[in-house]
């Protein structure tokens, strides 16, 4: 298993007029998670596309409980729970206040592109090697 | 059954460095499709925020076949395909790019709160009601 | 002289907790406004990326007087005053609500940078020719 | 003098397809820059909007140098050089990269606005006697 935690600090432009972190921006700061996590693998997000591969999203959910203020500063927990085999990754969230507050969780789904012809591909093994050691028993 | 067709041109902005619209961005593309669907019901959501109520989201998933690109002009069509009741207003999506390829679709469910209290309350009457029309034999 | 007017519509998601389309967001509605000013040369901006030349803003400025709200439908006048030369091509904006309040003004100045060496370059001379007509008198 | 030093990494989501942080995002990051600056008051951007005070720009400006790219790591200067009086509140702006580059500069003005009547007013004393010491002798 991989787990990732960050910080991030509710700016003011990504409030809305209800008060509430916009329910959008949660696509941001869950991908500020996920460079976390796969910079646990030795390599960051930047590298993989540089070695040629771009990890586009093709599943997204979130499922919201409680919102968050300007300047409340929240922790993502990120995590990836089975080992990444083909040309899926799946990750899982978990957001939470100051107060330890569960706030939203989700699930995203990242998959293995090619960067020169835009097209799904299995993912190389330098990356599933990468992975591999968090998940062996 | 309610259905509203939105058009909307990707922004500069909106893209990322793969060159796709950023997955993020649809929560602004759907909720701008949410507005033209609640318009259908006779009044704006801006004037439901005035009686009261906020509509803020508890579930929102994408699922992302194609990406979107610069300058391409969308159409984002959004239903309600069930009579909303209690505290629930379930939205789906479908987005098409102008060759009509499907490139995402996805679902949203708002709930109904009280702007004073900030808690989940039953929809008011003038609310269900106004939905009803659109879901009789 | 170019000129062109283009209608945005204030999207939930941009606004802020004042009740106030975020001041960034300028950036973007801007960004709308240069968009239909080029389409008036006879091609689009997309197509001058494609022929090999980036334009990013070298300079941007905003002079806020009155601020947009949820909802509010907004023109936006973008101009080009005199004929760009070199590598510099300036727009000034004026931002109206639909009452006709002047919301904002701005300027804009694009820079030509070559695609593939990402350095400052000549605006080439189809660019400049499509400019031309717009300002001979 | 008040001076404060923030660091901000880019997010994907803040890319464009130059490969750029796109040029409206700036209004973000000055924006957490201001935040941190006013904290060194000894209360936050949060609290002043709690005491009935907001605090929106009226004037900003970027002048862009050199583009920032994901992952970049920056770090804003945010600095305000004279004692705020009256309605506004001047800050500048530096935006440097890792290698120390000065990638753009700026300024930013708010303007004091009563919460409640939505109009511009003095100061309050309180805000005012905040700043004070910074500018003494």
């Amino acid at each position: 298993m991989i787990r990732a935690e960050t910080k991030i600090r509710v700016r003011y432009g990504e409030t809305d007029q209800m008060g509430y972190a916009y329910y959008g921006i949660y696509a941001q700061y869950y991908e500020v998670g996920r460079v976390e996590a796969i910079r646990k693998l030795g390599f960051s997000y930047k590298e993989v596309e540089q070695r040629g591969i771009f990890l586009p999203v093709i599943d997204f959910s979130v499922n919201y409980r409680k919102p968050a203020y300007y300047d409340d500063e929240l922790t993502i927990i990120t995590s990836i729970k089975e080992l990444p085999r083909g040309v899926r990754i799946p990750f899982e969230y978990e957001c939470y206040n100051s107060a330890n507050e569960l706030l939203n969780t989700g699930k995203v789904t990242l998959a293995s592109v090619d960067k020169n012809t835009g097209k799904l591909c299995q993912m190389p093994d330098w990356l599933v090697q990468a992975f591999t050691p968090f998940f062996s028993k």
